[in-house]
């Protein structure tokens, strides 16, 4: 008899260590932005992006004449072409580029996963093609909230809860524990998730920064078919 | 104008270094069971307990002829006085005795917070006297949960999100995200937290080996006034 399928959710990337595991699909979540921005620019025909870790390498990058999206704490860095908005890539410049992003949470997740048998992106933005590529892929997937600065963060959890809540409607995994709480405060949430997320610390400094229209975006469902994967150091489309 | 003291919640020991931070204090949870078995075991007049990281070190204890409990994967260890059942501690045997206590998870946090400003154990079983004097204290609070070998579970969880209701009521705390998260969990399982338990991990370890009555013991609330902390290698009443 074959085991189920596993759902899990990892909640910060310096705990990746503790849920690595042969086999199992990571998706990569950091909702307010950057894995919302990833699916934004891929929409927008990006063909190729680099995710990478230091704002170093993105200035190596840079150098070189790549177009480069550079993000510290909420604030696009002065002398690279985006931020973490997801705004910013809506724009034809991107059109079969490949583009260069280091953000303060979302790409080192990606650096920690990156040696996972899959990594993909995943955002309120592109949820339901997603969650259909993982239904057929039916593997076990852990769900890495990328959180804030290693720490738990309310909105990637609520993005976990979203997608264990849509893939246990249509197949019985097994849910473990850290998948049954999202899934809970999915239930309670998902009417108005934009609430939901009210005192929550990172919608307080994007709120504080003029930004709620970046917020109200990220969290609309079904923007995009896209489904980002890692492919050696590139995120390509699957 | 002096900050708001913070409540956080850490859903693993691993993750500790990530949220320790100089003068808070750190509650250690581990509902099921051994936070709880430490409170039963105060409350039964212990006098002092030594907890310890591994069984190697209780089993030094034990051939200097200290009572010791050690646990591990929820199965009390042979050669030992005790396991991690609340129940066992129940005891005139341990009245004013010192007795060492290794188990899965809940020594592993104690030992990953020990140089934290002030430990303390935490349990449904002592809740209201030990919010109580948190709420003297006024100090910021890490909620750490024992969790499963390094991962999150729901049943520490929960007890955070208790706690972090009961002491936003009384005061104005900053609420960071993790205790946000497991505040809102307990507002849906309060009425019910047996139930709210259902498929989580470890309450179905434990029924499956007939410890019902354990974990509705462990999630009863108030059974003592006991506040046992960390002074030095000793677990001793506040």
């Amino acid at each position: 008899m074959s085991e189920k399928a596993q759902i899990d959710v990892c909640f910060s990337p310096f705990l990746y260590p503790v849920y690595e595991k042969e086999g199992q699909i990571v998706v990569v979540i950091d909702v307010l932005r950057a894995t919302s921005a990833i699916c934004t620019a891929f929409q927008h025909g990006v063909e190729k992006m680099i995710p990478v870790a230091t704002v170093e390498e993105a200035l190596v990058y840079k150098q070189q004449g790549y177009l480069v999206g550079a993000e510290r704490n909420a604030i696009a860095i002065e002398g690279f072409d985006f931020g973490n908005s997801p705004y910013s890539y809506m724009t034809d410049k991107i059109k079969g580029q490949t583009v260069v992003i280091t953000t303060t949470n979302g790409t080192q997740a990606i650096e920690a996963a990156k040696n996972a048998h899959a990594v993909v992106i995943g955002s309120f933005l592109n949820i339901s093609a997603l969650c259909d590529w993982l239904l057929k892929e039916n593997k076990s997937i852990l769900l890495l909230c990328s959180g804030w600065k290693n720490k738990f963060n309310l909105e990637d959890t609520l993005f976990a809860g979203a997608v264990a809540e849509i893939l246990s409607k249509h197949q019985a995994f097994d849910i473990l524990d850290g998948a049954l709480a999202t899934k809970y405060l999915y239930q309670q949430a998902h009417q108005n998730p934009y609430k939901f997320l009210n005192y929550s610390s990172h919608k307080e400094r994007l709120s504080a920064m003029g930004l709620k229209d970046d917020i109200k975006y990220c969290l609309t469902l079904n923007q995009t078919n896209v489904i980002p994967v890692l492919q050696g150091k590139y995120l390509v489309l699957k």
